[in-house]
Order: structure tokens, then sequence, then C-alpha cells
């Protein structure tokens, strides 16, 4: 596999989430103009996209759904599940510990954080919610891969630093901060304010 | 002010999340490489961004705080409240709703709907939960402006259709769908499962 844009890689899931659509619908075989129209982009993209994973289809018949999906999860490295923290234990916390909880997404909650001392001893299935001062434990004894931040934004700063020293390569941030991280550890954040703004913006000035 | 960039549009929020963060720290003037190193970018970039929206800065001064965040939040629509439609109340829909309706963010949900039938007639403070079949009435009663749709994937498009036929030119959607909407209408994606992705792609493959 050769060097893989990071346009590219941000594009994976959605291909991925298309062959998984059509495979559901019974497909065998599916061209690059199908995989565009699911995925909101273009043919000539997704030939592009796909040929930094290798020589994966044939012209002018097309990708096997099958053999792809199976070939992107693993570049993905969706083979194993993957290990998630939840740091801040609020609505928006407690509400994607209950969609990554649910499973179906491969990914599975195994610690929870907040600083809330009601919150603490509590469990969310059978993870117990553990206070903030055990954090770095909390992520090792879990063996966390990915740590979602949605504590304030005041302390997301110093719960990044933390939980990048804890070893966590992988932070998914939803507090809205921009956070400042040792190389190494990859930072993907999602600011719903922000979203809402951009929004706003083009219904002012037009879309 | 000229075109704006979509880039430097996106960019936007951040500034001002900064802006208002220098505000409260009692800042009069900032420069751009303070800005910068709020949001994550780099000097040059902010003042490249920021030439876009007029002749703002004092070469060798800077910015003064007050009269930059208040010329953002003009660019960003965000003087008046916008008003906010949840189209799907689950537990996602749910943290949106609080998240959203603590009204710090300078926007009020004033629509909620969703299909179980358990939710509709029930209320999110003075917000009474619709039905499905009333997407379009609630819309319009309302006069949402932006719609977040917290639906599954296999109604999101539906949903879409239906809330920019009822005249709604913004969409925050958090299905993981890829939607296809009229042109006018603007999008943007949160998609947590291809976050969660997209992170595991650089714990495999190196960040």
């Amino acid at each position: 596999m050769s060097h893989v844009p990071q346009t590219t890689v941000f594009r994976l899931p959605a291909y991925l989430r298309c062959l998984d659509q059509a495979r559901a619908e019974g497909a065998v075989v599916i061209n690059s103009a199908d995989i565009a129209d699911l995925s909101g982009t273009n043919a000539a993209q997704v030939r592009k996209d796909l040929s930094y994973l290798g020589d994966l289809g044939t012209r002018g018949i097309g990708y096997d759904v099958e053999a792809l999906a199976e070939h992107i999860t693993g570049v993905l490295g969706l083979t194993a599940r993957r290990r998630i923290a939840i740091v801040g234990y609020g609505r928006l916390g407690g509400a994607l510990a209950s969609y990554v909880g649910s499973g179906e997404h491969g990914f599975d909650v195994v610690a929870i954080v907040d600083t809330d001392p009601a919150k603490v001893g509590t469990s969310f299935g059978d993870v117990a919610i553990r206070a903030f001062e055990d954090l770095e434990d909390a992520m090792l004894d879990a063996r966390v891969e990915i740590a979602v931040i949605t504590t304030p934004a005041d302390s997301a700063r110093e719960v990044a630093a933390r939980v990048a020293a804890a070893g966590i390569r992988a932070i998914l941030n939803f507090a809205p901060a921009s956070l400042d991280v040792a190389e190494g550890v990859t930072v993907r954040n999602v600011d719903l304010s922000a979203e809402l703004q951009i929004l706003s913006y083009y219904l002012t000035n037009g879309g």
C-alpha cells in the first residue's frame, strides 16, 4: 500500500458504509460511479482514492463488493474491535456512550471518567465511572485506544495532555477548544457550535 | 466584503471563540500570532482569512478584540438568535437539544420531531415533541432556520428532502448517510462512526 493522502483517508469510511449497504442489498460487484453516488463524491475520485489501497478493481467490470469491503476494513484497522474511553459523562458523553456502547459500530466503551462525585462509582453497563483524579489509571487499566473528550472547554487541554501522557494516541474531541498534543497523537475535532455557526454563515450569505 | 473561501468560513468559528476567550481575559488588542495559537493555525493564515472580511487590523499593532469579535459575529449571521429543529429525539437528539437548548451558544431549539408515539405530545422545556407526519408543519409553525437530523440512516434522506421542501436551507446531519439536497440548501455532516474509523486508521498506520 502506497502512502494514502489524508483526504483519501477521510473518505474511506463513506466508501465502507456504501459497500456495507450494497452488500446488504445483495450486490456482488459495484462500479466507481455507484460508490460515488452513495458517498457524495465523483467516480474519478473514487477510482483515484481506491488506487492508493492497491490494485483492486477490474477495468470495465468494477470492484468485488465483499473483497473491497474487507480490504478497506483492514486498511482502517477495524478487523479487531477498538477500545474507547469517554472523558466527561454529561448529556453528550452519555449519548456517545450509548451510541458507541451499542456495539454496532465495531467499538466498545471500556472506560468512563467524570468529575462529579455523584456519578463516580455508578456504572454504564459493566463499566464503572471513575474519578477525574484516576484518569491515567482508568486509561491504563482498560487498555484504552481512543479517548473521547466531552468535558467543558476549559478542562479539555488538560485532559488531552493527561490522556496522551497515559499513552493514548487517538482523541476524538467534542470540547470547543483547540488541543495542542504531542506528535504521534491524532486528534479529530467535532465542534457542534462551530457547525451551527457555519450553517448560519450560509443562511446569511447564501450557499 | 469580498467572496470568502469555504475554508476561511470553516475557520471563522475558531477565531470567534479565541476572541471571546481573549475578551474574557481582558485583552483589548490581539495579534494574528496569538489568534493562530489559540485556534490551531498559523499567523499568515489568520491574516489572509481576516483580509477577506475587510480592512480590519493595524499593521504592527494587531486587531481590536471587541471590534473584530463583533465583525465576525456579523459575518457569521449571529447577531440574532437562530431557530433550530431537532429531527429524531433519541439519546443523541436529546443530548443535542440540551446542548443547544442551554441557550449559551446563540441558538434556540424551537421544534422537535420524533416517530415514537410515546414521545409525541411530551415536551422539552416549552417545545412540544411533534409526530413525524407533522414534520413540515412543525418546521413552518416554529419558523425553523436550521434542522438537525439525528434519525437513523435509512430515514435521513427522506427527512432531508422533507425539511428542504418545507423551506429549510441549512441542515446539520448526524445520520451516517450522504444526503442529496436541492441547490441552495447547505448540509454539514457529523459522522461519529467515521471519526472513530479515521482515528482507527491512524492507530494502525501511524499519525
